[in-house]
This record gives structure tokens, sequence and C-alpha cells, in this order.
């Protein structure tokens, strides 16, 4: 660029009235019109690009690395690494210091692919030890369902906070042990419901809460998937607790639950177990159940491991229904609105702007912890959604309705709602 | 959990044939039971969650931190801000060295954001000491328009490697420099088409040049915003080199180009200049275009600055369309596709899994670098652009036809396609 | 036009090698170019306008008028008035020859809007004259449910064929009753399962049947709607039978059926009817039900009376879902599939000419009764419905699991399917 | 029934307070409760099945027979058999009384199937005769585009009022000569713009109108379909007077026109005739062009007969967009509307209840007819769409700018717009 041509494009910065372009002195090399960003505590902000009808933007600034909760994440299988330390790099709260695994080739590769310090390794055996690496201020805990009640009761006692993956544990008594021992720990528990932090899943509830489209009468999901050959812990009975119900199932329980906001007081249950499929020894492929709730609500969910991917939800109202397809997945998750534009059918399709899910669950974890305020899924949310799940197993059992005690307020298990911008 | 209870896991792990679960040792605790995860060079894989019909999975396993490419990022802004910066966490071979920035505060703000060493923050003054950090293997030129030339160049010299955004530049003149002065200094120049290196793109390009709906004829593009009150530099026309055309509109022009392969023979343009919009005192608001290339194919493109969201392409064959709505957006780009599936009209929408584009598009630059593979975008691509751009906005001033030479040969400005699992 | 264009039209046309343009003779003034249009048994064809990418096109094609099936109407609400009157006039072999209502006036204007004589109005007294009316060769049955069984036998003595709508009845014994005195009056009995002659529904079953994309695994369907205050006769038990089951479940439970073409083995149920609203004072307003099939298909059917319209039904298999959304309604029914195609989730969606449903069913009866034919869905396909509603509400009284018993062959209700052409 | 059941029906009617059933006296047998519907004028009402969310139903109360337009169609090509015949069946104003065709076969069988008397069979020698026959009071025009001036001026001499297929004719100055023959006749000139009476579409119009979603700007359109091979008319010169423009273009241009409400001042155009090709000897395949409005909206149509159908319109404001896709074809015409509603991007999509379109169109002119009042698309609309056609064309040769006068006032061109009620 010659010095004319520099001389012209520092001048039309100036020369514009009103513009956020500052001009920088001359020199003898271009100097690029400085934005008029500010700095407000370490946060950057801008000027906007795009008119207000096209959205807020809003800058990620994250905390600065050092400042982040130091996590140990326990367990490396399927789910860390294609969700949870990609997960890590787009969090703002959080940052990944330690791994525990039982298999250390694994662990070294993970390490170094994630910039974890190899000192920071730790394998079932000398998971103790964490207690003494005050880098590590909480774990995840994402192991097989049957051992997170015994790891998060270690985890605490070690004077960690603790993360836990769903479903919280495989009975109900085991979900009540680690709920008791984070409360002695003073550590707080929180339960990864990744789609109770969703952006999605949030507006939903509010469409739902704030009546839009009238009194919610009906709610229907499927969460269904289809499973590899036998061989995983989830088709076993003792590492699992169960089948589709507490792996996928959970999402429309929880879903039916948090969109209300009650507890159901009547629980039927059906499941499924092909003969001669080796994936269903021991657990059902197909659960189905149904809750009626205190304001006369219906949900019916249903789960599978046998069919493609199909994972759906929606919520039929007087005035209208809403629902998410894709509801549970890990991406894409999609809102969908159908109700009468006359003369037409109307029916609206809301897309969001991708998030890891687990960084915003992580991200609130995060902030709970160092603020002390109750997560908005803690462990009461687990043991209530456990409770659920037996008297869904025991009507599959026995063929009837099994009553059940409604709560006295809307989200009794619930801490304080996410802060929407986590969305 | 009991040892009872325990022994009963690792019992059912045990007892599972063909299972690829490993039971460890017993113990005092429980240990899970671990995958038979495999690790070779570096990379970490795992036996599929998932039956044949769901897609196959795929670990990130980026590289060590440490082997990533080093690179300065040359200009803060929106675009370095909102999606390069997070674009870097998702990233598998790259990493941020280094910030060059005019405004101090800010790069201090950011750099604590994302790691990058205070020692690394140069500003324009003081570009030229880059040349002495061997950290920074390469520069990401994310500057207005008119600046890409000198920093290209400047870059260069200093013995870098280049990856420019586009557009190029604002001149023929310009971007024929850039590919010289990179020539010279035998450095990689990449100019940063971040959608040719997007999945949904790439599945659209195979569409087409596979001839899945038969012989294409007929393109159609739009890709428009609605910009923000004056001020911003994209609306001085000495910075941006145009309006709309450059900067939203290439990515109509790119495509057609990209999807027939094909360079344009006949021209025409079109722009308006709203009276009295103070945001087009110097550029254009609408900009709408026709190439007619060899083989008959005839597209359409039209950007526009003063209007809602808008960016969508569809390509139509001889027995089918296919297309991308949105098209142009950092995120949430769907394929769709329209054909006859007697006796119902067919149409079908394609869903990616969410990646940030920049974390691909550099991750293609950094395997360039590394192996001197040519990059499918190097400066002859932009350059071309400029070609026509310069067409058009002559086409737009007398309203005719501006004549092209056709390219000898399909892809003739690009270099090898890129890999797939990059996408 | 002057002569001289006139010639050169001709003299294009004429020129035209292996045109289907033929040139009329010349002559004072113009004549249009005749198509080779070919009549043959007076249906006439024309040369495709298309290329064959674009589907084929069909001429209606309409029996004349004199020949077409006579079928008096007994009943005039809401159904026979938007539907199956305007239906007639897109039927090919039926014409409306006869109305039977107790309202004169009401039957007065709709002969005069749709051309019946005046003659040839019936009310229910005088119901049996229509014995004597050669006209008449047919009556469709649009009464409340409870009165299906008592004109259906009626109509049958008369000596005249009977398309009844669906339900087919109140009871088992009621619709025994019906088969019975068809059986024994020699005529043809079909019952108006719309769906079951819809475009949409049989490209379903085919899908299904094909085992297109695997086994099937789970079949889900909503069919919801929201009723007008009070006063409805589907509101009172003793015309309707029961509530949402009957009315609109029935369509879940129909399909569930045949999309497997299995009878259910075990069967569940689940109503709520809330208090306080005066709707559901003698009838169900939600009502729930799943079924279990013999080759392990598991069905899940809701129905409701209180919430917006919902009508929706997916179809699970190993390697993908299909589904129809909306499902049930009169129109704009929408096939849609989902499932992998790497590297991305694919959903089709598949629209359909819209088509009266009422006409397509009307003639499918048409054609049984002109070729002695069993109908698609005779007597034997509502009897089985009934059985399995039966089932139903004796679950949801127990809440247990009612056991049924299987067919010896897959539609083993049904008559041979409607031709493919009349969808 | 038993008589103990009857007396329940009967019964339960009666008990309900507020019912809309009437229980007839009792009987020998049965009688159906009635509804209380009302009859007015010959049309009839019910009290509403559904609750008011759900949009409110309409019965279709058509004219009793004897009192339609008695119209006499000319030319019995696909449009006339595929769409306007059947559309007389939906319609509620008009009638076919009679059929002009050079093919008597194809006549007489088409007579038959649409209860047409053979007395009515004319051809094209003695069409002057329509003179004499008090049963044809409108003539529909469905020749080849050159014909249609010819024909509009014989049947305005023979004191019929004319409906005529679009486009209106092959020159401005055919049009100017129908319009004055049908003004001297004193007979109502009705171009069959069908579109402009399609529900979806004045939808649309609607939306634009009342600046839903802020200032109109930008307007692109394509309508596109693959011809058959050649022998159609629609591909002679002298026939069609064009090619894609004229006959599918047409929809694009005239959309522009009517969303606006304004007339272009700036036109540009391009066509291309692929060599070899024999549909293209005489006619272009490809036809684009552009209109600059008054108010400064830019719009973009784009025509083809060589690609797979694609028919579609998108319209961008300032704060939204808004189209339809499909937006020109004969059914399942479905409106978009694309917009923020933070935090998600909010896409709509309306469906219709389907209604052929020409029935739509022709209840219109019925009305105009019977009324006097001024059809909302008389010979002025078409007139100006010829104008602008010739400006396209005229463009297209030359590739410059073609200026045209701008309009006084919106919807110059047009008559007051269509009763809501027969979209």
């Amino acid at each position: 660029m010659s010095d004319t041509t520099r001389r012209t494009i520092l001048g039309a910065a100036a020369g514009l009235a009103g513009a956020h372009l500052i001009t920088p002195a001359s020199s003898a090399e271009s100097q690029p019109p400085a934005l008029l960003g500010r700095v407000e505590n370490g946060k950057v902000s801008l000027p906007p690009l795009h008119a207000p009808s096209e959205g807020g933007e809003m800058l990620a600034n994250p905390d600065p690395v050092a400042k982040r909760l130091g996590i140990a994440v326990v367990g490396i299988g399927h789910l860390t690494l294609e969700q949870i330390m990609p997960g890590f790099a787009e969090a703002k709260h959080v940052r990944p210091v330690a791994l525990v695994s039982g298999e250390r080739d694994k662990a070294h590769a993970i390490a170094a692919q994630y910039g974890v310090p190899e000192k920071n390794l730790y394998d079932y055996k000398n998971f103790v030890a964490i207690r003494d690496n005050p880098e590590i201020e909480a774990v995840y805990i994402v192991l097989p369902n049957a051992l997170h009640a015994e790891f998060t009761v270690r985890a605490a006692k070690a004077g960690k906070h603790v993360l836990c993956e769903k479903p919280m544990a495989t009975s109900v008594a085991e979900a009540e042990q680690m709920i008791a021992a984070c409360r002695q720990a003073q550590r707080t528990l929180m339960i990864a419901y990744r789609l109770q932090y969703n952006t999605a899943h949030r507006t939903l509830i509010d469409v739902a809460r704030k009546k839009t489209y009238g009194e919610l009468r009906l709610i229907e999901a499927v969460n269904a998937q289809n499973d590899a050959a036998p061989g995983q812990w989830r088709q076993i009975k003792a590492l699992a607790g169960g089948g589709s119900l507490p792996d996928v199932g959970l999402y429309c329980l929880n879903a039916f639950r948090y969109i209300t906001g009650e507890e159901p007081i009547e629980v039927t249950g059906r499941i499924t177990q092909p003969k001669g499929d080796p994936r269903f020894r021991e657990v059902e492929d197909i659960s189905h159940f149904t809750l009626l709730f205190p304001s006369g609500v219906f949900a019916a969910g249903t789960a599978g491991y046998s069919m493609h991917e199909n994972r759906r939800l929606r919520a039929d109202a007087t005035d209208g229904w809403f629902g998410l397809d894709p509801a549970f997945g890990y991406d894409n998750v999609a809102m969908e609105i159908g109700h009468r534009a006359s003369p037409a059918n109307a029916r609206e399709q809301s897309t969001f702007t991708p998030r890891n899910q687990f960084a915003v669950e992580m991200d609130h974890f995060a902030e709970c912890v160092r603020t002390g305020r109750e997560p908005h899924t803690p462990g009461e949310e687990g043991l209530q959604d456990q409770r659920i799940m037996a008297a869904i197993y025991e009507a599959a059992a026995g063929g009837g309705v099994v009553k059940m005690a409604p709560s006295d307020r809307l989200d009794a298990t619930r801490g304080p709602a996410p802060d929407a911008q986590n969305g």
C-alpha cells in the first residue's frame, strides 16, 4: 500500500463523525484504526457490528486460565474424550488439572493432548492422594453408574467438590449416601444434568411456565438409540443398574419434572427384554413409563437401546404445542412450536448458537463452588429421579399403578435457576 | 458400595464373553472395569458405543499442545474475539502464541483469557520484531481489508507463513503483490476461505461434482445482513475496498466457483447505494451479480447490508436441487436437497456436528505448513475473486456484460482438497 | 392476430419434426394446434409436459357422472359438510344421490348446493323407503357412533351396501351384529378408515414392510385436539361410547396395526377424566395405551380432547425412523424420515399432492361394490379395533396388562390393498 | 340397539344442559339427535366442534348449482384437464357449461366425465356460435399464448365475459387490443393470475404491506422446471412468445409487483439459449432479470426450463425475511418467516388448507361478473407485465439498464383486493 493510499485510509477513518474508529498517529508503516473496545475487570466489550434486529453479540471473555476451577476428571471413556475434554476448551470458569484412570497409556496420551501435567495423573488405587493436590478443587465423576456413590463419597472425604454424571446412582440408598457424605464434608454436590443448563431446554421451560400457549396438558418424549454389540458396561446390570431407563429414559423423566416443576403422584411402567439379543441378557431394551402430575398433566416417556437414534419431546398445551427435536443429543437441539395463526397452521423452529453442553454445565458448577450457591441440580434432584425409576421398575414388574407423594412446591429439589447468559 | 456388591460388579464384567471390558485385579477399593482403549502414536481409540447404522464415532485426539503450530493473531476485533480465539480451543494443530494489536489494554485482557504470554504481545509499530520470536511460526491477519497486503508482505519478509482473512485485498494489484512476496520468502500463503473447509459445503460440492442429481444448470445465492449504525471500517471505502460485495457477496461468488470448479466467462453487476442512509455514504448496500460459466451454468448472487440476516444458496440440476440454508454463517449451516420420489416430493435436510469453522480452517493451514503442501485456498484463489469483483464493479458502472477468460481446467486456482476427516 | 402472424404460428407448429402438435387446416380464423391427446375407453391421455425426473403426470379422468355409484349420505353434520360432500366433487367413481337427515331445512339447502334432487331427501322415519329407490346403491353412515349398528343393519336389510364411519360401533357385540347383517344380505360392508387409503400412510406402510430402515422396534403416536365447550354428542357416553379413545385415539391404534400388520398380544391402558371440566363429565379426556406385538414391536398411543391439535406418529426401526407429522388430519399429511448419512444426520420430509381423503376412500368402496372385491377395511377390521379398545378400557380400569390372541397371519382382518393409483 | 339403550341415548342428550343437541320425539326406530344447525339464505352453519384456539371452521356452502356462472372452457390441454376441470368441482360460484376444442373425441370424453351437455361442445370454427347460447355467460381462455388476443376479442364480440390465462398475450399491442375489445363490449376481462387469489400469497402480501418485519429491501425468486423433450407449443416462439420468461418467470415478476405494490423504474435482463438442446431452438432456457422499485426495493427473478422443479420466493426486510417455498406450484404453497427471537434464530413455516387455486380464482371472477366489480387482476395488470417483459428482453439483447415509468400510486393496475374468505 502506498503512502498516499494509507493517508487516505487514515483520513477516511478520522473524518468519520461519531465513528467508533480511532485513528492512530501517522507512522512509517500503517496502523490499523482502533476499535473503541472497552476493558473492564478483564472483560472486553466492542461496539456492535449488527443492527438491534439481529440479536445481541456477546464476546466469550473466559476467566484467565489461572483463575479457573481446577477439576480432576475421573474416568476416561467415550463421554470424557468426545465431550468433556473438548468441553473444557469452551468453558469459561473451569480447567482440567488432573485425570484419574486405570489405563496408564491412555491417560498419558490424553494428558499430553490437553495439557494436563503428568504429575497430576492418578489411578483408582492412589485416588485418595488427590487430597494432597491443591490444584484439584473438584472432581467430575464419569464412571459406570454403580461406582458413582463410592467415588463421590471418597472425593468428598478427600475434601473435593463433586460433579457427578447421571444417573446419580443405581439405588435410592446410594443417592442418599452421596448427599450425606457431601453435606458432612461441606462440599458442593451437583448432578450433571447437562440439559437443564442448555439454552433450548431453558427456553422450553420458559414457554411452559409462562403459559405462552395456555395450560400444559400432556408431555411425551422418546430417547432411543442403537447400541453396539454386547460388551459395554451399560449392558451389565451390576454396573449400570438397569438398561435404557437409567441411561437415556432418564432424560425424558427428568424433563417431565423440570418442564412442569411438579413431582408425579402416579407412575406406571413397562419394559421389554428381547430374548436372544445378547445386549439384553441383563438389562431392558425398551422402557416405557407414564407419570400423572398433581396439576393433571399426563406424561409418557419411552427409551430404547435397539433402534436408530430418535430423541424427541413434545409438550401439549391448550392453545399450542412446543417441543424439542432433536431433544436430548449433544448438539443441534432445536425447539419446535405449533399453533394456529389463522388462516394458517404455523410451525416454528428455533435454532441456537452451538455450545458444548458440558462446558455450560461445568461453568455453572464452578460458579456454585466459587459463590457457595446451591447448584440448580443438586444431589436431591438426582435422588428424586432414583425414587421414580424405582417406582417405574416396580410398576413394570407388577403391572399396576404406583402412587408417589407430590412435592409441596415447584422445583422442590432444585437450586436457583442458572444464569440466562450461561446458555 | 459393599465388597459383595463390588465383587458382583467385577464378576459380571469378567463373565462377559467377548466383552471389551477388562477386570482389574481386586483391591481394597473398587476399580472400574477398563475399556479396551488403544493408544497409537499418541492417538487414543475406543471400541464403538453404537451400532454401525449410527455413524462412526471419532475422538478428537488433538496434537500435544507443544507440537502445535504457533500463530500470532494480527488484529483483535469482533472476528478474532468471537470466532478465532475460541476456535483455537477446538483446533488440533494450532495454538495462539502471540497477539498483535494497537490497543494495549485489550490485548492484555485477551492474552490472560487465552493463556498467551505477555512477552508475546506486539503492536503495529513493533510488528517487525516477530521476526525474532521463534514461537511465532505463522500469522493470521484479521485486519481491515486495505491492510491485508501490507501486513502480509511484512509478515512474509519476517519469515512467517501467512493465513490472511478474505477478501484477500482491495485490488488485483495488491493480491498479486501478496502472492509474489510469499513466493519470494518461500512462505505458505493461504486465504481464509473458511467455508471451503466446512463439512456442509464440502458435502454440497460432492453432490454437485458427482452429478447425483444430474447436470448443474443454475446456482443462486444470497448473503445479506443488517449492519449497525455507521462507524465501522466496513463502511469506509478506503479501508474496506467496497461494501457488501467484498465482505459478504464474496461468499456467494466464491461458492459459485468452488461448486462448479469453473471460472466465469461473462459477468454482470448491479449495486444500490441508498441516499440518506449514513451507512452507505461510501460503499454499496445491495450488490447483485451474474456469472455465466463455460459449461452453461448460470449463477446469480446478491448481497446486502441493510436487511435481516439471510444467507442461502441453492443449486439447480436437471433432476433435483441442492443447497444450503443457512449457508454462510458461522454455525448451523445445513444442507437441503429437493427431488421427486414418486408419489411424493421429497425434501431432505442434513445437519452436521457443530465445529468451529476457523478451527478447521486453521488446522488445514497448519497441515500445509508442516507438510509443505499447497493450501486448498492459496493466494491464487483470492486473486481470481479480486479479478471477478473488479469485473462486477465495472459492469455495475457501465451496465453491460464484462467478458472474462475461462480457466483451462477445473479448480485451477486451488490446491489439493482438504482431508475429509477435517470437517 | 394478422393472417401473416397466424400463418407463422401454423408454420412453426408444422415445421417441428417429431412434435406432438398437429396443425389444423387453415381457415378464416385461427385454429390452435392440437395436442396429440389420446382417448381410450373414455379416458384421455396427453403427451407429458415435463421431463421424467419430475414425476409422472396423471389426468383425473373421472367416470362419466351417470355411471358412478349412487350413495345416500346418512347424517349431515360437520364431517359430511366439511369433508364428505366436497369429497364427492373430487371422487371418480361415486356421486351423492340422496341425503338422510332429521333437519329438513338443512337437508334442502345442502341438496341444492350439491345438486341432490329433492325427491331423494329422507329423514330417519322414512329411512326404510330407500329400499325402493334404485338410484341409491349404497349408504354412507355418518351418524353418532351409537347409531352405526342400527342404521347399518337397516340399510343392509334395505338391500344397500354400507360404508360406515369409524369407530364402527360402541361395542364388540354391535360390530359383530353389523357384520352378520351385511353378510346375510350379501351386501358390502366397509369401515371408513380413510387413512388406510391415503398415499402418505400407504407409503409409510411400504417403508415399514419393506424394512427399508431395518427391523421395526417401536411406534409412538399422538392424536389430540381441543374440543369446544360441552354439548357435542362426542361428549355423551351413550352416543359416543367413550371419549378421545374411540374418536381420535383409534387412529393411533389402527395405524399401529396396519403398519405392523400384526395383532397385539398385550395391552395396557390409562385414562384421565379431569374433574370440573364439563366436557369430561361422561367421557375421558386423555387416553393412553400400549400394545406389544408378537414380533416384539412395542407401540404407545395417546389421545386427548383438551389440547391444541397435535397429530403425529413415528416408527423406530434399527437403522432409521419414519413417521408422519401431521399424521391424522384431513390434509397436509406429510412423511418424515430420519437416518444417518455420514457425515450428516439426514431428515427427509415428503409432501404429497393434496387429495380429499374421503374421495379416495369412497372410490375404493365403489370399486369393491362394482367388482365384488372385499374392501381393504371390511367390518372385521373395525371389529378387531373394538376388541382392543375394550381391552384398553379394561386395563385402564384395573391397572394391569390384558392379554390378547395374536393373529395367524399378517393383515388378517383386511381385504386386498387398495390400488396404488388411487392415492 | 335395544329400546333401553336408545332411551338412554336420548335421555343423555336431553339431560345435557346448554347442549346444542335437540332430542327428537321417541319413535319405533332411533332418531339421531339433531345438531342446532342454522340455515340462512341457503347457507348452513353449525355450532363449532373445536375450541377457539383451533381456528374457525367454515362450511363450503357453494351456490346452488343452477345459480352458478356458466363458463365455456376454451382449450382442453394439460392445464384444463389437470387443474381447471377438477377446480370447478371445488368452486362455489361457477360451473363448466361448455367446452371448446379442435379435438372432437377428447371433448366428448371430457364432457361426459364432467357432466357438460353434448350440445355445448364447440370447435374453433363454430366458436362464434357461443353468442347464441345463454348458458355460456363467460369464457375461460386456456389456449397457447399467441391466441389469447384473438379469442378474447372474439369472445367479447360474442358478448361473453373473459377470463384469460397468463401471460395475457405475446406483445404489448395485443394486450392493449384485448382491453379495448372488452371495454367496448362492456364485458369483464380478468387475467388468471391464480396466485394473487391464493391464501399463502395474500398472507405474504399482508406481512409485507403491514411492515411486520420492517422495511422491505430485497426480493428474490426462482421459478424453474424441467420441460419434456421438444414438441410443446411452449417451445415455439410464434405460439408462446418466448421461453421461460413469459411462462414461469412471469410469476416472479408479477409477485415482485404485487408484494411491493410498486412499478419498477429500472430493469435489466439476461437469457441463455443452450446450443444443441432442441427444446431451445426458438426460445430461451434461463431468463434472469432485476427490477429496481422507487422505494429502493431491489428484486431479482430467475426462471428456467431445464432443471428440476424449484419454485421459491424470499423477501428480505430490515428485521426479518419472509417467503414462500414452494411458491408458485399448484399445491402445497407454504409461507416461511425468519427472524431473531433471542436467544434463538426462529424460523416459522405456515401451511394452509389445500384449495384448488383455479376454483378460488374463478370464484373471484364470477363475483366480479355478478356484481360489476373490477377484478383484482384486470387486463391492465397483464398489460403492465407485458411492458416489463418487453423491457427485460430489450435489456437482455443490449446488456444495459432499461428505464421505466413509475406508477403514481400503489396497486395502480389492480382492482379491489379479493375477499379474504375466498382464499
